[in-house]
């Protein structure tokens, strides 16, 4: 599992930071989810070698135009020469008029299917037909109304044992799928062997959270429990908690409580003002915030962070 | 007078040409005039050394996607830390409920005057107080409403002859301006200085069309006959007059006979197709072009073009 950074930046893009959009590759690399999409994220895509057409999904966490100014674009470029897979699309209620307006005025021919969601408080996303993920949303406190995503893969089949069965004198075939699926098998020479014997254990699938813009909640914690990784805003250093109240944002020591509190195993910074524009000022941040939860990383545009 | 180039490419951006947008520099260069904004024209700006805030008028040829995903992301971002001084939008019908959406949705709190005028079928684009300059518009063939532009400049008051001042024993100071102004002065020894003896003819101020997308029609010649400089689409090279009449659009050696028949002074070709991405296609393109119109150039994003 592995997330990939488009934009680390808030408010407006900077030399080195765009605002604001995030890859998911899911566990198969089949397909790509993208969390929010700011102005330029279809050019980032661009630079990084994502291909448009495999993102299926798009979850927004707010309207603001840091997080959504990116998405007629990327809509509209999506399938430009090819008719395209279907996309669908989440987010908070005004989500379906900015789309419908903006492609409307400008006559964009949208040629895949196009489905726009409007979420509510708080629940469960309707994936449709995917049962291999599951995608919950709560609330959280940014004047807007703020989503953070949680989503957690279903267990992955366990490994199968290869060289145990060649010692069983198995050799590599059709029968290897059948035991990797849980079916027994009978060898020709009349001996059963038994799936559960030549398959590990299943591993959990990843288990994500993504948080919008927020001001510091303690209760956020429970949305997050236990998860592998959970990437959160810290658009402010630990000397400004006042702005940070007072424009509905969180500071990096505040997103390292959250984790801790949460019990996650990683912790990704992202959404930096961009007053820290030095390598001195974020390596400052990232002490800090490790001076609290250890596995704290800082985002950066094109990187890869896996769990 | 100059133009610099900031998108030259057409229906989505690629790695070297970004979709349009073009910065006009008044001739006193104490504003700037933006012609279309597609998506990421404020990275563009950031990249190239234009102060947004100094953009006061941003002139829209077409509704199109490539032609005005910016704006949101221009409008917002332009005075995010300072007030800002006032912005006026024109663009054919439909802007004005774009922009409205875009901002009202994404909760965009805008602190400097705004004003979004939809302009019509053909006309003088209203200015309000500025009457140094004048500009004119006419509705093209792009399916939907496209606008040429014509920007006439008033004439530049003539230059001041300091040396025969000087002959005449008259050392500079306020008397300068005053005989700059028009003004005709008498000196000390009751000489009269007639301002015209000492002022050259005014200079013609600068006078440019820029084009929108649109089909090849010649009648459009008559509204950039004889202007200093002529910007016009070409999406397409000659092989493709079918695909350009197809996609309301226009081949290289369409524009360079209309510039011919127009009888400008010269021609700045833009709005190229992401097929022609290498130098060669580039100066082929560019050698038919001139064969019909030897004062022929390509745009390129990041150039600034003279009269």
């Amino acid at each position: 599992m592995c997330l990939t950074f488009l934009g680390t930046g808030s408010g407006t893009p900077t030399r080195t930071r765009n605002t604001a959009a995030t890859i998911y590759a899911r566990p198969d690399r089949s397909e790509f989810w993208l969390f929010d999409c700011g102005e330029a994220t279809q050019h980032q895509m661009l630079r990084h070698g994502i291909n448009m057409n495999k993102v299926s999904r798009v979850f927004i966490t707010h309207m603001h135009g840091d997080h959504t100014f990116g998405l007629p674009g990327f809509i509209s470029s999506r399938a430009f020469r090819t008719p395209g897979d279907p996309l669908t699309i989440y987010g908070p209620p005004g989500i379906a008029e900015f789309v419908s307006v903006t492609l409307n005025t400008s006559a964009s021919h949208i040629r895949y299917p196009l489905e726009v969601v409007e979420l509510d408080h708080a629940g469960e996303v309707p994936l449709g037909r995917d049962d291999t993920v599951t995608v919950r949303y709560t609330t959280l406190d940014h004047g807007v109304q703020s989503y953070a995503y949680r989503i957690t893969e279903a267990d992955q089949p366990g490994e199968l044992q290869v060289d145990k069965l060649i010692d069983h004198g198995v050799q590599p075939g059709p029968c290897y799928g059948q035991l990797k699926r849980g079916e027994d098998i009978t060898l020709d020479n009349g001996t059963v062997l038994r799936s559960a014997d030549f398959v590990g254990p299943p591993q959990s699938g990843p288990d994500i959270v993504l948080f919008g813009d927020t001001r510091f909640v303690p209760g956020h914690a429970d949305f997050a429990a236990g998860a592998d990784l959970m990437v959160h805003e810290a658009t402010y250093g630990p000397e400004y908690p006042d702005k940070a109240q007072k424009y509905f944002h969180s500071t990096t020591t505040q997103a390292a409580e959250l984790a801790r509190q949460a019990g996650v195993k990683k912790l990704v910074l992202t959404h930096f003002s961009a007053r820290y524009d030095t390598d001195e000022k974020l390596a400052e941040l990232l002490a800090g915030a490790q001076a609290i939860f250890p596995h704290t990383v800082l985002a950066a545009d094109g990187a890869t962070i896996g769990l």
